[in-house]
């Protein structure tokens, strides 16, 4: 929970550094709203039992909610994010990160701005979270489906096969050519067909590189569809570099990504922990069609989201934070203990707490009557908590008490008014301000980087 | 949603600072496992479908859950708070925050520590909550369920009827004493045992005041019950008293609370709006024998905890934000909008925008292409937004740009460079830092009076 906290916080800040409203749309859906949008993966969602005539199921993601909302409010240009749980009628399979229920974390951009703007605002969001979290190297792919489909058009594909074609060079990033090809071949594409795909599918790489090749070998002719696309992310590159996003970006011609409501970008976020790819942390595109789905006849509201994988998230951050703490994540609740010496202390050790709790530094006192100092000592080592205040009688009088550095192994004197100060000199974060320091931290190493 | 997040952020760090670990349970329940709790409000639970085997409900509070946790994990010692939804099967009534969904805010110690040592410290961390909400005076009520019984028990009120005449006794914060002396006698009190009833719970007031005068008339004689309630009492108010929180304390012996777990003491946060009551905003008290009920014959985890009425109390923060700011709510989401002069300076903008967001500065360029600079500030001075930076080719060549103070009307030419330390020193508030002073604002305020 600390974990999330801590992610959650970060990426709460990027979104409203950006503007976004928080929308929460309500855990309940009709079951009509959800029919029919999830394909055979319908299966899994979560009914709830008859309530006198209403037909109510649990949500199974946080876009099939935004559309609704968008086409039920008529809202025209909006940009809200929602980190919200999200329920399947799966089997939880704890060590793949499959739960029942789970977070998801959405931004999304609704209605006309000019051209690829929110498109590269999403990209650009999306960045900003994964370069702010603790999780180390990662990149953008990017692509887009009109390109993809006028590929597969300039191939000689026929346009009922695009989806299922699509799929299978989706797969290039698991499997061999070969593999890909053997499947395209058994969906009834030729070999050469399937070979003239490769040419193009297998290309991938630095945005403006690539761009220019393509554009300078005049690789889709006059395909107005496949210039168009070109266009728009010859502009979309243009505004990620403006953003200083453009460095994690790769224009990769095989990423097709599965769901069928993308009409335009279309981009995965890959973590590179070291030399190897753990899989997508993050992923999105434009889907103008899916609030119409919502709306009267002849309305649209174009759309484009990106939504974090925060659950792969939260498992990086604990294998990274287990890592650096040699294969336990046990962290203190507190940053310090104020213990006592002598008996009936109890009203002592709150008051000084108390000072403590007012300068907003995390603290507790011993929870029993007359604890013993050494049992305390011993509890505060195996907590791994930093900071021990101890009081007797004796510095009651003085109106002081005593310090103990447990990692230094230090001890001082210090005067109870001047025991807060003293402790926020010795390092001590006050509660609520962790996170801003360690995301500095982190957008400091990866500027460095 | 603006609220909700400031709200929560102000909490959760009162809970860490008392180093409360949050706990997070499923919003599944077996259905079994909350039969048999709510009494009649068992119609208002929400039951799933069956999904093949098991009956599933929607949990309808964050006490049981945490009760069952605390069973099934033989956990020891736990001080936990839970943030979460909790689901009710009931008709929604908005203007009186009656919702199907809404949240609740739970902080609970289980396990054995020193003689009211938890009890206090769930008072103190419900009043830390509540003086750190911008919300307006409050006031604690706190009371023995024990002493309340022994109560009864004096004045001659047999045993079976302990429950309803404490119903009876519970209203009286709403209605006057003649009412509830007729619904004693209706219940079957004797006029003259129902005027010995009132002599006790007639009287409240400030703590040690009122157990001085109970204690010096020998108002409890040698009734054993009754005689260590008011020692639990006494040890409560003293370590109350160390931990700076009596003063919100009013010790009242007419407070019985609904719920039938209560084994000890007992307490209720009221809001005090000018001299207006508004209802409870809080409450809780010690539940010894609730987690007994999931656990093998014998065991016993004793427990305490608060609730704080969440909803109640971002219908007061909204109130007052209305009334500071003239009846609308409307805050910008933004603290910059950055604009340009003359076309094409899309990316001109992004750029400097991206600047604003480095230093975590909540900014946001014009969306469209070309957008008319006398609309742009028409739309920031609609919104509400404080400052617009404007660029245009000028600007651009000496690496600076404009920025307006909106509120101010003053508007100065600044080096790129300088922009975030400028608009820093003019006041503008990092993203996640605003809750952080707007805290400390409200506690020098409480401090001051």
């Amino acid at each position: 929970m600390m974990i999330r906290d801590q992610a959650f916080q970060i990426i709460r800040r990027v979104f409203k550094r950006h503007g976004a409203v928080e929308i929460d749309t309500p855990v309940f859906e009709l079951k009509d709203t959800l029919t029919g949008k999830y394909g055979e993966d319908s299966k899994l969602i979560y009914d709830l039992a008859d309530q006198g005539g209403e037909m109510l199921a649990l949500r199974y993601d946080l876009t099939v909610p935004f559309a609704r909302f968008i086409a039920l409010n008529s809202v025209g240009n909006i940009k809200r994010f929602h980190i919200g749980k999200v329920y399947r009628r799966d089997q939880p399979v704890l060590s793949k990160g499959r739960y029942r229920e789970f977070y998801q974390c959405d931004f999304d951009i609704a209605g006309n701005y000019g051209r690829m703007v929110p498109d590269s605002e999403c990209v650009a969001v999306a960045t900003e979270i994964l370069a702010s979290l603790p999780i180390g190297d990662f990149a953008i792919k990017l692509n887009h489906r009109r390109l993809l489909d006028a590929i597969l058009d300039i191939c000689g594909v026929e346009s009922d096969k695009f989806r299922t074609i699509c799929s299978a060079v989706d797969k290039l990033d698991k499997e061999p050519w070969e593999a890909v090809k053997a499947e395209m071949i058994d969906k009834g594409l030729k070999g050469d067909v399937a070979d003239k795909i490769g040419k193009f599918v297998l290309q991938k790489g630095e945005p403006w590189h690539m761009y220019k090749s393509l554009m300078d070998s005049k690789a889709f002719g006059n395909h107005k569809a496949a210039n168009e696309a070109m266009e728009d992310l010859r502009i979309m590159f243009e505004y990620l570099e403006a953003m200083e996003k453009l460095k994690y970006v790769s224009f990769d011609l095989s990423l097709a990504r599965g769901l069928d409501y993308y009409t335009g970008v279309i981009y995965e976020a890959v973590c590179l922990s070291g030399k190897t790819q753990v899989g997508s942390i993050g992923g999105g595109g434009r889907y103008d069609n899916l609030v119409s789905m919502f709306q009267e006849a002849g309305k649209q509201t174009p759309c484009v989201g990106v939504s974090v994988g925060i659950e792969r998230v939260f498992t990086l951050m604990e294998a990274r934070l287990r890592e650096q703490q040699g294969g336990s994540i046990k962290q203190p609740n507190v940053t310090v203990l104020v213990a006592s010496v002598g008996d009936n202390m109890m009203s002592d050790r709150m008051r000084v707490t108390q000072r403590l709790w007012n300068a907003n530094i995390s603290a507790e006192f011993s929870q029993q009557e007359n604890p013993k100092l050494k049992y305390e000592l011993a509890n505060a080592l195996d907590r791994g908590i930093p900071f021990m205040v101890i009081v007797g009688e004796d510095e009651i009088k003085i109106a002081s008490c005593k310090v103990k550095d447990l990692k230094a192994r230090t001890e001082e004197l210090v005067t109870l008014d001047n025991l807060s100060t003293y402790l926020l000199e010795k390092g001590v974060v006050p509660v609520g301000c962790e996170f801003a320091a360690e995301e500095e931290k982190n957008r400091k190493a990866l500027r460095l980087s």
